[in-house]
Protein backbone atom coordinates (compact mmCIF):
# COMPACT_ATOMS: atom_id res chain seq x y z
CA UNK A 1 0.00 0.00 0.00
CA UNK A 2 1.52 3.40 -0.61
CA UNK A 3 1.51 5.38 2.26
CA UNK A 4 0.07 8.83 1.29
CA UNK A 5 -0.28 12.47 3.40
CA UNK A 6 -3.34 14.21 2.12
CA UNK A 7 -3.46 18.01 2.02
CA UNK A 8 -6.79 19.42 1.74
CA UNK A 9 -8.16 23.04 0.87
CA UNK A 10 -11.22 22.83 2.07
CA UNK A 11 -12.64 26.59 0.56
CA UNK A 12 -14.26 29.02 3.23
CA UNK A 13 -15.79 26.24 5.46
CA UNK A 14 -19.56 25.08 3.72
CA UNK A 15 -19.92 21.52 3.25
CA UNK A 16 -21.03 22.37 0.21
CA UNK A 17 -17.98 25.05 -1.11
CA UNK A 18 -15.80 21.86 -0.76
CA UNK A 19 -15.44 19.67 -3.72
CA UNK A 20 -16.08 16.49 -4.47
CA UNK A 21 -12.37 15.51 -4.36
CA UNK A 22 -11.65 16.91 -0.92
CA UNK A 23 -14.94 15.95 0.57
CA UNK A 24 -13.85 12.23 -0.76
CA UNK A 25 -9.81 12.50 0.46
CA UNK A 26 -11.39 13.27 4.13
CA UNK A 27 -13.82 11.00 4.26
CA UNK A 28 -11.56 8.04 3.36
CA UNK A 29 -9.19 9.14 6.16
CA UNK A 30 -9.05 8.21 9.74
CA UNK A 31 -6.92 10.97 10.72
CA UNK A 32 -7.40 14.74 10.03
CA UNK A 33 -4.85 17.02 11.70
CA UNK A 34 -5.30 21.00 11.27
CA UNK A 35 -5.63 24.17 12.95
CA UNK A 36 -8.56 24.34 15.50
CA UNK A 37 -10.32 26.96 14.25
CA UNK A 38 -10.35 25.14 10.80
CA UNK A 39 -10.94 21.54 12.30
CA UNK A 40 -14.50 23.24 14.67
CA UNK A 41 -15.47 24.40 10.40
CA UNK A 42 -15.65 20.46 9.56
CA UNK A 43 -15.82 17.88 12.97
CA UNK A 44 -19.51 18.00 12.40
CA UNK A 45 -19.32 17.21 8.55
CA UNK A 46 -17.17 13.91 9.54
CA UNK A 47 -17.93 13.02 13.21
CA UNK A 48 -16.50 9.52 13.04
CA UNK A 49 -13.30 10.61 12.53
CA UNK A 50 -10.34 11.05 15.26
CA UNK A 51 -9.47 15.00 15.00
CA UNK A 52 -6.01 16.40 16.26
CA UNK A 53 -6.20 20.00 16.26
CA UNK A 54 -3.59 22.82 17.54
CA UNK A 55 -3.80 26.21 17.80
CA UNK A 56 -1.90 28.73 15.53
CA UNK A 57 1.73 28.78 15.57
CA UNK A 58 1.83 25.21 16.13
CA UNK A 59 1.90 25.12 12.03
CA UNK A 60 5.44 22.54 11.69
CA UNK A 61 4.38 20.56 14.62
CA UNK A 62 1.48 19.86 13.15
CA UNK A 63 2.19 19.17 10.07
CA UNK A 64 5.47 16.82 11.23
CA UNK A 65 2.62 14.28 13.25
CA UNK A 66 0.37 14.23 10.27
CA UNK A 67 3.87 13.12 8.06
CA UNK A 68 4.75 10.82 11.09
CA UNK A 69 1.12 8.74 11.03
CA UNK A 70 0.82 9.04 7.31
CA UNK A 71 4.40 7.56 7.37
CA UNK A 72 3.42 4.76 10.12
CA UNK A 73 0.74 3.61 7.61
CA UNK A 74 -2.22 5.92 8.96
CA UNK A 75 -4.62 7.46 6.77
CA UNK A 76 -4.20 10.86 7.26
CA UNK A 77 -4.95 14.19 5.94
CA UNK A 78 -3.92 17.19 6.85
CA UNK A 79 -6.88 20.52 5.97
CA UNK A 80 -6.01 24.01 5.58
CA UNK A 81 -9.07 26.34 4.87
CA UNK A 82 -9.22 28.14 1.41
CA UNK A 83 -7.00 25.82 -0.83
CA UNK A 84 -4.34 24.28 0.41
CA UNK A 85 -1.63 25.47 -2.25
CA UNK A 86 -2.36 29.10 -1.34
CA UNK A 87 -0.71 30.45 2.08
CA UNK A 88 -1.77 27.08 3.20
CA UNK A 89 0.47 23.86 4.48
CA UNK A 90 1.16 22.40 1.52
CA UNK A 91 4.69 24.20 1.16
CA UNK A 92 5.71 23.13 4.61
CA UNK A 93 4.39 19.60 3.97
CA UNK A 94 7.01 19.28 1.23
CA UNK A 95 9.73 21.20 3.41
CA UNK A 96 9.65 18.65 6.55
CA UNK A 97 9.20 15.75 4.40
CA UNK A 98 12.12 16.76 2.62
CA UNK A 99 13.94 14.48 -0.32
CA UNK A 100 12.01 11.21 1.31
CA UNK A 101 10.05 9.13 -0.63
CA UNK A 102 7.66 8.74 2.16
CA UNK A 103 4.84 9.51 2.47
CA UNK A 104 3.41 10.29 -0.83
CA UNK A 105 2.34 14.12 -0.26
CA UNK A 106 -1.10 14.17 -2.60
CA UNK A 107 -2.36 18.20 -2.55
CA UNK A 108 -6.07 18.46 -3.05
CA UNK A 109 -7.32 22.06 -3.86
CA UNK A 110 -10.06 24.14 -2.21
CA UNK A 111 -11.42 27.76 -3.32
CA UNK A 112 -9.28 30.49 -1.83
CA UNK A 113 -10.94 33.45 -0.15
CA UNK A 114 -10.06 35.93 -3.74
CA UNK A 115 -12.55 33.77 -5.89
CA UNK A 116 -15.12 32.85 -3.14
CA UNK A 117 -14.93 36.86 -1.84
CA UNK A 118 -14.67 37.48 -5.28
CA UNK A 119 -17.96 35.85 -6.46
CA UNK A 120 -19.82 37.82 -3.29
CA UNK A 121 -18.69 41.18 -4.74
CA UNK A 122 -19.17 40.67 -8.23
CA UNK A 123 -16.42 39.98 -10.25
CA UNK A 124 -13.29 41.83 -9.54
CA UNK A 125 -11.01 39.78 -10.74
CA UNK A 126 -11.49 39.18 -14.18
CA UNK A 127 -8.36 40.46 -15.18
CA UNK A 128 -5.00 40.73 -14.45
CA UNK A 129 -4.58 40.66 -10.55
CA UNK A 130 -1.74 40.07 -7.51
CA UNK A 131 -2.48 38.54 -4.16
CA UNK A 132 -0.38 39.91 -1.44
CA UNK A 133 -0.55 38.97 2.25
CA UNK A 134 -0.29 42.13 4.69
CA UNK A 135 1.19 39.57 7.62
CA UNK A 136 4.69 40.61 8.59
CA UNK A 137 5.03 37.93 10.99
CA UNK A 138 6.94 35.70 7.77
CA UNK A 139 7.86 38.46 5.39
CA UNK A 140 9.27 41.86 5.90
CA UNK A 141 7.38 44.97 5.63
CA UNK A 142 9.52 46.51 3.05
CA UNK A 143 8.84 43.43 0.93
CA UNK A 144 5.03 43.28 1.54
CA UNK A 145 5.31 47.19 1.00
CA UNK A 146 7.55 46.64 -2.32
CA UNK A 147 4.80 44.60 -3.59
CA UNK A 148 2.08 46.82 -2.86
CA UNK A 149 3.90 49.66 -4.98
CA UNK A 150 4.66 47.42 -7.65
CA UNK A 151 1.31 45.98 -8.16
CA UNK A 152 -0.49 48.96 -7.95
CA UNK A 153 2.31 50.38 -10.70
CA UNK A 154 1.29 47.87 -12.75
CA UNK A 155 -2.36 48.09 -12.89
CA UNK A 156 -3.12 44.97 -11.46
CA UNK A 157 -6.51 44.02 -9.21
CA UNK A 158 -4.74 43.26 -5.70
CA UNK A 159 -6.27 41.10 -2.98
CA UNK A 160 -5.29 41.33 0.10
CA UNK A 161 -4.93 38.69 2.40
CA UNK A 162 -4.34 38.86 6.56
CA UNK A 163 -5.12 42.64 6.17
CA UNK A 164 -5.20 43.09 9.91
CA UNK A 165 -4.86 41.40 13.28
CA UNK A 166 -5.07 42.02 17.18
CA UNK A 167 -0.91 43.45 16.79
CA UNK A 168 -1.31 44.93 13.52
CA UNK A 169 -4.03 47.44 13.62
CA UNK A 170 -2.80 50.17 10.84
CA UNK A 171 -1.71 47.45 7.99
CA UNK A 172 -4.36 48.07 5.98
CA UNK A 173 -3.93 52.10 6.20
CA UNK A 174 -0.25 51.64 5.02
CA UNK A 175 -1.05 49.13 2.30
CA UNK A 176 -3.38 51.37 1.03
CA UNK A 177 -1.16 54.56 1.19
CA UNK A 178 1.26 52.38 -0.82
CA UNK A 179 -1.43 51.95 -3.63
CA UNK A 180 -2.52 55.56 -3.51
CA UNK A 181 0.84 56.50 -4.78
CA UNK A 182 -0.53 54.75 -8.25
CA UNK A 183 -3.83 54.57 -7.91
CA UNK A 184 -6.69 57.44 -7.79
CA UNK A 185 -8.90 58.17 -3.67
CA UNK A 186 -12.18 56.72 -6.03
CA UNK A 187 -10.69 53.57 -7.18
CA UNK A 188 -13.11 51.03 -6.61
CA UNK A 189 -12.61 48.65 -3.47
CA UNK A 190 -14.13 45.70 -1.91
CA UNK A 191 -14.21 43.93 1.54
CA UNK A 192 -15.24 40.44 1.89
CA UNK A 193 -16.01 39.19 5.82
CA UNK A 194 -16.67 35.85 7.25
CA UNK A 195 -17.07 34.52 4.38
CA UNK A 196 -18.85 31.29 3.54
CA UNK A 197 -20.47 31.84 6.95
CA UNK A 198 -23.73 33.15 8.53
CA UNK A 199 -22.03 36.27 9.43
CA UNK A 200 -20.81 36.79 5.87
CA UNK A 201 -20.29 40.50 4.73
CA UNK A 202 -19.65 42.24 1.53
CA UNK A 203 -19.04 46.00 1.52
CA UNK A 204 -18.26 48.14 -2.04
CA UNK A 205 -16.27 51.00 -1.54
CA UNK A 206 -13.27 53.90 -2.32
CA UNK A 207 -9.83 53.44 -2.22
CA UNK A 208 -10.48 56.62 0.18
CA UNK A 209 -12.87 54.71 2.31
CA UNK A 210 -10.70 51.74 2.50
CA UNK A 211 -8.06 53.53 4.52
CA UNK A 212 -9.73 54.04 7.19
CA UNK A 213 -11.79 50.49 7.11
CA UNK A 214 -11.24 48.31 10.31
CA UNK A 215 -10.31 44.68 9.10
CA UNK A 216 -9.89 41.88 10.96
CA UNK A 217 -8.77 38.49 10.12
CA UNK A 218 -11.64 37.22 8.71
CA UNK A 219 -11.18 39.59 5.99
CA UNK A 220 -10.31 39.45 2.53
CA UNK A 221 -9.78 42.82 0.64
CA UNK A 222 -9.97 43.58 -3.15
CA UNK A 223 -8.55 46.72 -4.51
CA UNK A 224 -9.81 47.33 -8.24
CA UNK A 225 -7.72 48.14 -11.51
CA UNK A 226 -8.27 51.27 -13.17
CA UNK A 227 -10.92 50.17 -15.25
CA UNK A 228 -13.05 48.51 -12.51
CA UNK A 229 -16.50 49.85 -11.89
CA UNK A 230 -19.44 49.23 -10.45
CA UNK A 231 -22.52 47.75 -11.60
CA UNK A 232 -26.32 47.25 -9.34
CA UNK A 233 -23.90 47.82 -6.71
CA UNK A 234 -21.30 45.32 -7.43
CA UNK A 235 -17.67 45.73 -8.26
CA UNK A 236 -16.91 44.36 -11.59
CA UNK A 237 -13.54 44.46 -13.45
CA UNK A 238 -13.97 44.56 -17.41
CA UNK A 239 -11.91 42.61 -19.91
CA UNK A 240 -13.10 43.74 -22.83
CA UNK A 241 -15.18 40.82 -24.16
CA UNK A 242 -18.28 42.83 -24.58
CA UNK A 243 -16.40 44.51 -27.81
CA UNK A 244 -15.12 41.98 -29.40
CA UNK B 1 -40.09 33.24 -7.64
CA UNK B 2 -36.61 35.01 -8.31
CA UNK B 3 -35.31 35.03 -11.49
CA UNK B 4 -31.41 34.26 -11.61
CA UNK B 5 -28.76 33.56 -13.63
CA UNK B 6 -25.56 31.12 -12.41
CA UNK B 7 -22.81 32.01 -13.63
CA UNK B 8 -20.58 28.84 -12.10
CA UNK B 9 -16.64 27.79 -12.07
CA UNK B 10 -16.40 23.78 -12.83
CA UNK B 11 -12.87 23.68 -12.05
CA UNK B 12 -10.09 21.83 -14.69
CA UNK B 13 -13.22 19.18 -16.05
CA UNK B 14 -13.14 16.15 -13.74
CA UNK B 15 -16.91 15.80 -12.27
CA UNK B 16 -14.85 15.30 -8.69
CA UNK B 17 -13.29 18.35 -8.92
CA UNK B 18 -16.50 20.75 -9.08
CA UNK B 19 -17.63 21.78 -5.84
CA UNK B 20 -20.60 20.09 -4.54
CA UNK B 21 -22.63 23.99 -4.74
CA UNK B 22 -21.16 24.18 -8.43
CA UNK B 23 -22.87 20.68 -9.01
CA UNK B 24 -26.31 21.49 -7.30
CA UNK B 25 -26.14 24.77 -9.26
CA UNK B 26 -26.05 22.97 -12.85
CA UNK B 27 -28.56 19.54 -11.65
CA UNK B 28 -31.20 22.58 -11.17
CA UNK B 29 -30.77 24.15 -13.86
CA UNK B 30 -32.33 23.67 -17.20
CA UNK B 31 -30.30 25.35 -19.21
CA UNK B 32 -26.93 25.32 -19.38
CA UNK B 33 -24.43 27.85 -21.94
CA UNK B 34 -21.17 27.85 -22.53
CA UNK B 35 -18.05 27.42 -25.06
CA UNK B 36 -18.35 24.09 -26.49
CA UNK B 37 -15.05 23.04 -25.37
CA UNK B 38 -16.50 23.52 -21.61
CA UNK B 39 -20.04 22.03 -22.75
CA UNK B 40 -18.10 19.06 -23.80
CA UNK B 41 -16.35 18.60 -20.73
CA UNK B 42 -19.47 18.24 -18.65
CA UNK B 43 -22.50 16.96 -21.28
CA UNK B 44 -21.76 13.58 -20.07
CA UNK B 45 -22.42 13.96 -16.11
CA UNK B 46 -25.56 15.79 -16.55
CA UNK B 47 -27.07 14.43 -19.80
CA UNK B 48 -30.85 15.41 -19.11
CA UNK B 49 -29.81 19.14 -19.60
CA UNK B 50 -30.36 21.26 -22.39
CA UNK B 51 -27.22 22.86 -23.88
CA UNK B 52 -26.25 25.96 -25.77
CA UNK B 53 -22.60 25.76 -27.12
CA UNK B 54 -20.95 28.26 -29.12
CA UNK B 55 -17.63 28.66 -30.01
CA UNK B 56 -14.59 31.14 -28.77
CA UNK B 57 -15.12 34.42 -29.62
CA UNK B 58 -19.17 34.12 -29.04
CA UNK B 59 -18.85 35.25 -25.56
CA UNK B 60 -20.85 37.95 -25.68
CA UNK B 61 -23.66 36.59 -27.49
CA UNK B 62 -23.66 33.39 -25.67
CA UNK B 63 -23.92 35.48 -22.43
CA UNK B 64 -26.42 37.84 -24.04
CA UNK B 65 -28.89 34.49 -24.71
CA UNK B 66 -28.11 32.98 -21.00
CA UNK B 67 -29.19 36.22 -19.57
CA UNK B 68 -32.69 36.29 -21.82
CA UNK B 69 -33.37 33.01 -20.95
CA UNK B 70 -33.30 33.49 -17.32
CA UNK B 71 -35.11 36.59 -17.33
CA UNK B 72 -37.78 34.78 -19.11
CA UNK B 73 -37.65 32.12 -16.12
CA UNK B 74 -36.01 29.55 -17.10
CA UNK B 75 -33.13 28.05 -14.66
CA UNK B 76 -30.01 28.39 -16.42
CA UNK B 77 -26.54 28.66 -15.62
CA UNK B 78 -23.60 30.03 -18.06
CA UNK B 79 -20.37 27.62 -17.04
CA UNK B 80 -16.74 28.78 -17.13
CA UNK B 81 -14.00 26.54 -16.66
CA UNK B 82 -11.68 27.37 -13.86
CA UNK B 83 -13.54 30.17 -11.81
CA UNK B 84 -16.21 31.94 -12.93
CA UNK B 85 -14.44 35.17 -11.91
CA UNK B 86 -10.85 34.45 -12.59
CA UNK B 87 -11.26 35.77 -16.89
CA UNK B 88 -14.45 33.88 -16.47
CA UNK B 89 -17.78 35.06 -17.61
CA UNK B 90 -18.48 36.92 -14.29
CA UNK B 91 -17.90 40.40 -15.41
CA UNK B 92 -18.81 39.88 -18.84
CA UNK B 93 -22.44 38.71 -17.59
CA UNK B 94 -22.68 41.98 -14.92
CA UNK B 95 -21.57 44.08 -17.87
CA UNK B 96 -24.35 43.00 -19.98
CA UNK B 97 -26.89 42.68 -17.72
CA UNK B 98 -26.00 46.53 -16.22
CA UNK B 99 -27.96 48.36 -13.78
CA UNK B 100 -31.72 46.63 -14.34
CA UNK B 101 -32.28 44.08 -11.11
CA UNK B 102 -33.53 40.91 -13.82
CA UNK B 103 -31.74 38.38 -13.43
CA UNK B 104 -30.17 38.20 -10.29
CA UNK B 105 -26.45 37.19 -10.76
CA UNK B 106 -25.12 33.99 -8.83
CA UNK B 107 -21.04 33.49 -8.91
CA UNK B 108 -20.57 30.10 -8.21
CA UNK B 109 -16.23 29.45 -8.01
CA UNK B 110 -14.65 26.86 -9.23
CA UNK B 111 -10.68 25.82 -9.14
CA UNK B 112 -8.58 27.56 -11.03
CA UNK B 113 -5.52 26.58 -13.02
CA UNK B 114 -3.92 28.52 -10.49
CA UNK B 115 -4.61 26.12 -7.82
CA UNK B 116 -4.92 22.94 -9.38
CA UNK B 117 -1.61 22.86 -11.75
CA UNK B 118 0.39 24.03 -8.43
CA UNK B 119 -1.33 20.74 -6.69
CA UNK B 120 0.32 19.02 -9.41
CA UNK B 121 3.56 20.88 -8.85
CA UNK B 122 4.15 20.51 -5.72
CA UNK B 123 3.41 23.98 -3.88
CA UNK B 124 4.63 27.43 -5.94
CA UNK B 125 2.45 29.43 -4.69
CA UNK B 126 2.71 29.35 -0.77
CA UNK B 127 3.57 32.99 -0.90
CA UNK B 128 2.46 36.10 -2.78
CA UNK B 129 1.74 35.79 -6.26
CA UNK B 130 0.32 37.70 -9.78
CA UNK B 131 -1.62 36.02 -11.96
CA UNK B 132 -1.32 37.43 -15.60
CA UNK B 133 -2.53 36.53 -18.92
CA UNK B 134 -0.26 36.78 -22.14
CA UNK B 135 -3.23 37.00 -24.54
CA UNK B 136 -2.84 40.13 -25.80
CA UNK B 137 -6.55 39.57 -28.25
CA UNK B 138 -8.42 41.71 -25.11
CA UNK B 139 -5.19 43.80 -23.53
CA UNK B 140 -2.16 45.77 -25.36
CA UNK B 141 1.08 43.87 -25.23
CA UNK B 142 2.68 46.99 -23.45
CA UNK B 143 0.21 46.40 -20.66
CA UNK B 144 1.01 42.92 -20.35
CA UNK B 145 4.67 43.35 -20.11
CA UNK B 146 4.94 46.18 -17.42
CA UNK B 147 2.66 43.50 -15.12
CA UNK B 148 5.15 41.16 -16.04
CA UNK B 149 7.89 43.38 -14.90
CA UNK B 150 7.41 44.82 -12.13
CA UNK B 151 5.63 41.58 -10.22
CA UNK B 152 9.13 39.85 -11.74
CA UNK B 153 10.77 43.23 -9.50
CA UNK B 154 8.70 42.69 -6.66
CA UNK B 155 9.41 39.27 -6.47
CA UNK B 156 6.29 38.07 -6.71
CA UNK B 157 5.42 34.09 -7.90
CA UNK B 158 4.09 34.78 -11.65
CA UNK B 159 1.45 32.56 -12.59
CA UNK B 160 0.90 32.72 -16.60
CA UNK B 161 -2.39 31.98 -18.43
CA UNK B 162 -2.98 31.78 -22.55
CA UNK B 163 0.69 31.35 -22.80
CA UNK B 164 0.39 30.47 -26.27
CA UNK B 165 -2.21 30.41 -29.25
CA UNK B 166 -1.65 29.15 -32.79
CA UNK B 167 -1.04 32.67 -33.70
CA UNK B 168 0.93 33.95 -30.86
CA UNK B 169 3.63 31.09 -30.46
CA UNK B 170 6.37 33.51 -29.18
CA UNK B 171 4.74 35.11 -26.29
CA UNK B 172 6.06 33.16 -23.64
CA UNK B 173 9.67 33.71 -24.49
CA UNK B 174 8.99 37.32 -24.69
CA UNK B 175 7.63 37.14 -21.49
CA UNK B 176 10.23 34.98 -19.84
CA UNK B 177 13.12 37.51 -21.53
CA UNK B 178 10.88 40.85 -19.52
CA UNK B 179 11.09 38.10 -16.10
CA UNK B 180 14.97 37.81 -16.61
CA UNK B 181 15.64 41.60 -15.99
CA UNK B 182 15.13 40.70 -12.81
CA UNK B 183 15.13 36.87 -12.02
CA UNK B 184 18.30 34.71 -12.34
CA UNK B 185 18.11 31.95 -15.42
CA UNK B 186 18.17 29.17 -12.58
CA UNK B 187 14.52 30.47 -10.91
CA UNK B 188 12.67 27.27 -10.60
CA UNK B 189 10.01 27.06 -12.54
CA UNK B 190 7.06 24.97 -13.69
CA UNK B 191 4.44 24.01 -16.33
CA UNK B 192 0.69 22.16 -16.27
CA UNK B 193 -0.78 21.17 -19.33
CA UNK B 194 -4.11 19.38 -19.49
CA UNK B 195 -4.41 19.77 -16.08
CA UNK B 196 -7.61 17.09 -14.66
CA UNK B 197 -7.61 15.12 -18.03
CA UNK B 198 -6.16 12.31 -19.05
CA UNK B 199 -3.26 13.92 -21.12
CA UNK B 200 -2.12 15.79 -17.98
CA UNK B 201 1.47 16.40 -17.79
CA UNK B 202 3.18 18.16 -15.76
CA UNK B 203 7.39 19.50 -15.66
CA UNK B 204 9.43 21.34 -13.24
CA UNK B 205 12.01 23.29 -15.16
CA UNK B 206 14.50 26.56 -15.13
CA UNK B 207 13.36 29.97 -16.27
CA UNK B 208 16.12 29.42 -18.94
CA UNK B 209 14.55 26.27 -19.92
CA UNK B 210 11.46 27.88 -19.75
CA UNK B 211 12.37 30.12 -22.81
CA UNK B 212 12.13 27.84 -24.95
CA UNK B 213 8.98 25.78 -24.17
CA UNK B 214 6.67 24.86 -26.67
CA UNK B 215 3.30 26.19 -24.43
CA UNK B 216 0.14 26.15 -25.96
CA UNK B 217 -3.42 27.16 -24.74
CA UNK B 218 -4.15 24.30 -22.53
CA UNK B 219 -0.50 24.83 -20.78
CA UNK B 220 -0.75 27.04 -17.20
CA UNK B 221 3.11 28.38 -16.31
CA UNK B 222 4.29 28.93 -12.70
CA UNK B 223 7.51 31.10 -12.43
CA UNK B 224 8.84 30.70 -8.92
CA UNK B 225 9.85 33.39 -6.57
CA UNK B 226 13.72 34.10 -5.67
CA UNK B 227 12.86 31.46 -2.63
CA UNK B 228 11.35 28.94 -4.76
CA UNK B 229 13.23 25.45 -4.54
CA UNK B 230 12.80 21.72 -5.75
CA UNK B 231 11.97 19.12 -3.06
CA UNK B 232 11.64 15.55 -4.42
CA UNK B 233 11.42 16.83 -7.73
CA UNK B 234 8.27 19.36 -7.22
CA UNK B 235 8.28 23.12 -7.04
CA UNK B 236 8.28 24.76 -3.57
CA UNK B 237 7.75 27.97 -2.61
CA UNK B 238 8.91 28.40 1.05
CA UNK B 239 6.99 30.71 3.57
CA UNK B 240 9.05 30.45 6.83
CA UNK B 241 6.40 28.12 8.83
CA UNK B 242 8.82 26.25 9.54
CA UNK B 243 11.36 28.59 11.36
CA UNK B 244 8.72 29.87 13.79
Amino acid sequence: MNKELYVVGIGPGAYDEMTLRACNALKNSELIVGYSAYIDLIRAYFPEKEFYATPMRGEAARCRYALEMAAAGRRTAVVCSGDAGVYGMAGLVYELRGESETPEIVVVGGLTAACTGAALLGAPLTHDFALISLSDLLTEWETIEKRLDRAAEAGLSIVLYNPASRKRKDHLRRACEVILRHAEPLRVCGVARNIGRESEQVAVMTLAQLCSYEADMATTIFIGNPQTKTIGGRMVTPRGYRDV
